[in-house]
């Protein structure tokens, strides 16, 4: 058993829908969670400053005396986690290798589809993992960078954002997929529309939720979970603009946020 | 007369649209453009950061041997200006007077819009402006966050982007304006767009047009204009991703990017 907290990351508020998932999952776990809202959005960032930028979130993790991170982001589990993993000993993982098993896991006409930053599709992360299980599958990525606007501004159920999805899946669509991996932290909140244009006939892949299984079995292989059943702690830190985290974070989490800390980022 | 080069600065590529306009003004003056890529957008950070960002800005221009700067941003313009003019001795200008004189003399029947991010309008820095030439004025201000990333998804002539301006304009047209202050670089590029919405009775004001003028008028009267009368020459410096800036910078400054620098805007 081991008390201490998980530490939790993203570029900004999207992680809070996988933080939510590790909480349905493990309601008894203390997690520390850092949204670096000063430099967001990670999606359209050089490889370089990804690294630079993930390096320095874990490093203020680590001063929190965490047990094991989760790294949120799609952009930095693509580009740095990788990277990560050679520098810092402590048990870490990100929400691509999950999504990628559960895509290929769900697919039956081995056609998937991809959508995410572009940053996360050009890195071409999701797509060489899900190949790397299941050599025969056919998958597609597509950026599709409005989304993560559209979610900001809380328009994901109007008719912008239809024709927005429609706009960008319809290449999906010709191409007969009959699996989703929706590889981005805020493409969820999306979910009702992407699956309006896509139809019932194709299952969706939420990593944040697949990521929530794979930590949860991690700890208990790892003898690393809580010896509580319930009533985990949290705490939330950000780069920039802790009003803006509790005023819109409260819909990606599903439940109120009442206390943010702001820290200088830079500086680690 | 004085051969320095103008300083000019922008969060990202948005500011090539203050730039374009100030060549086609001063077509002999040499140019040193910097965006700061790696930071983008300033619409959405705290002014705290906004004005680090914006001093940071300013020294890496001040270090080029420059004549004026002129902050083609208009977040950093409303948020960081004046504080810049109390610490820096340079002839310094930003978007928000130019286009705010230019409002408050095109308008007839007094009523006012004014469009741009959410860290502008909440400002009120165009409002305040403007009522302050003109106190009568009834304004309004409108943030309308998904114009830049549907101008960097290259969608200004869209249904989407119809759609988005109806959902964002509809105030306006309701409130019977007859002026419009495009107040965020990547509006002019949407203007046909707008335009469609908001008829052709409301004036579209454009601060970067306005800008390029009044740096006209002030190097003239410093007597610090260049010697030359054209071939002004270009340099371009971004903090991060110059493979993008020159990608999608071109149509925003209607002429082609061959070569950008990356430099580490964090250490100034």
């Amino acid at each position: 058993m081991d008390s201490r907290p998980i530490g939790v990351f993203d570029s900004g508020i999207g992680g809070l829908t996988v933080l939510q998932e590790i909480i349905e999952k493990l309601p008894g776990e203390d997690i520390i969670y850092f949204g670096d809202t000063a430099r967001i959005p990670y999606g359209s960032r050089s490889k370089e400053t990804v690294i630079k930028y993930t390096f320095q979130c874990i490093r203020f993790l680590l001063s929190k005396n965490i047990k094991a991170i989760v790294i949120a982001c799609n952009t930095a589990s693509a580009l740095a986690l990788e990277e990560a993993k050679k520098v810092f000993e402590i048990p870490m993982m990100g929400v691509i290798e999950p999504g990628a098993k559960a895509a290929a896991a769900k697919t039956k006409n081995g056609r998937i589809g991809v959508i995410g930053t572009i940053g996360t599709i050009n890195s071409e992360s999701y797509q060489k993992k899900i190949r790397r299980i299941q050599p025969s599958a056919d998958v597609i990525g597509i950026p599709c960078p409005l989304f993560v606007p559209l979610v900001e501004e809380g328009w994901e159920d109007t008719d912008v954002a239809l024709m927005t999805a429609r706009k960008y899946l319809l290449e999906l669509k010709e191409h007969h997929i009959d699996t989703l991996v929706m590889g981005c932290t805020h493409y969820p909140i999306l979910r009702y529309t992407i699956n309006k244009v896509m139809g019932e006939e194709v299952t969706l892949v939420n990593p944040a939720y697949e990521t929530a299984k794979v930590v949860k079995d991690m700890l208990k292989e790892m003898n690393f979970l809580s010896d509580k059943y319930e009533n985990g702690k949290y705490q939330f830190y950000v780069s920039d603009d802790p009003e803006k985290f509790i005023r819109i974070g409260g819909s990606f989490l599903k439940k109120e946020i009442s206390s943010v800390r702001k820290i200088n980022i830079e500086m680690l």
